[in-house]
């Protein structure tokens, strides 16, 4: 295990691992807060770590309430639960938005990296009419062409979340670990864990 | 279908009886402020309406991060995801807590209802150790002795979710339906409904 790779991470991997035989594995539900101060929570999908790096790569539609959300306040958590090892992760953190308006290229590159990740059908999404707005169902059945060698459509858009905390929650064997980051020398982050009653 | 039932809650048990195979069906993850302003995310467990209305029952210890939460900001989103069916329900609401303060004689009646609801082994789990504090092995491996008979102990709380808005997603049939709530005449609350892009 190399020094700069997070304590919790291979305990999530464990879990990733053991639990990839269910389709839903890959979901977990973000916690943000909405306009009226009150929570607002919904299901995503793990779109794997950034390279070299803790952060969880999300995407998500530029049109969505969680973008506005963030904007005003861009802390969240995660709750990932693996239904099959009886694990639940709660990672929390803040998350970077990266859309086509991002000025700096290396992350535009990352965003459209990420993009192409995508299953074909997977892009389509992003194509559809605008998610939470009145239903027009002739909009609706509009179909949408897109080359498979297209770059992400500005709707588009890259959540990047740095992990802070992480409170492991193991049912099976009734243990539990908190994790804290603490910024260490040279803008890395270094770990520290505490067992506690679950 | 009565008048007094909201129209979100014959799909919620649709969902229920379709996943009811799958045992973490019942599971749901509920989004709360924490102290920072940063939202707080965990799985908790379905534990039925409230009789004759729509509020969502929810046991959790009265040492949990989540009832000190409550008291800064009562508002709650659950995010319920159904794995088989992939349907989706956001509800958002106010949460009150029951504890063995309250002042309301069948608030402790309903408290102690929700008691023997659970099996022996979930009461137990309100007389381990706090949660979330550092662990103590010889603590933690201390035997308690729980007579079946014996009402609720003072660690186990009762939460109660009043639904205000509903987000209802089917990935299935790509269907949403937002349903918002509002007070009519005599206390009683109205639904309308909403067909909006997924």
């Amino acid at each position: 295990m190399g020094t700069n790779v997070a304590p919790w991470k291979q305990l999530l991997f464990g879990a990733i691992e053991a639990n990839s035989h269910l389709s839903h594995s890959s979901y977990f539900q973000l916690a943000t807060i909405g306009f009226s101060g009150r929570p607002s929570n919904r299901t995503v999908v793990f779109r794997g770590f950034e390279e070299n790096s803790d952060r969880i790569q999300i995407n998500t539609d530029l049109r969505s309430r969680k973008i506005e959300e963030l904007k005003h306040c861009p802390f969240s958590e995660i709750c990932w639960y693996f239904s099959d090892t009886w694990e639940q992760f709660r990672i929390n953190g803040r998350i970077e938005v990266i859309d086509a308006s991002n000025p700096d290229q290396s992350k535009l590159q990352q965003r459209e990296k990420a993009w192409f990740a995508n299953s074909l059908r997977s892009r389509l999404i992003y194509t559809c009419p605008t998610p939470g707005s009145p239903c027009n169902n002739e909009q609706s059945n509009q179909q949408v062409n897109l080359d498979p060698s297209s770059g992400p459509v500005p709707e588009y858009c890259l959540l990047l979340l740095e992990p802070e905390k992480v409170d492991y929650l193991n049912l099976k064997s009734n243990q539990r670990l908190l994790f804290s980051s603490m910024a260490s020398g040279a803008g890395e982050k270094s770990w520290t864990s505490e067992k506690v009653n679950p």
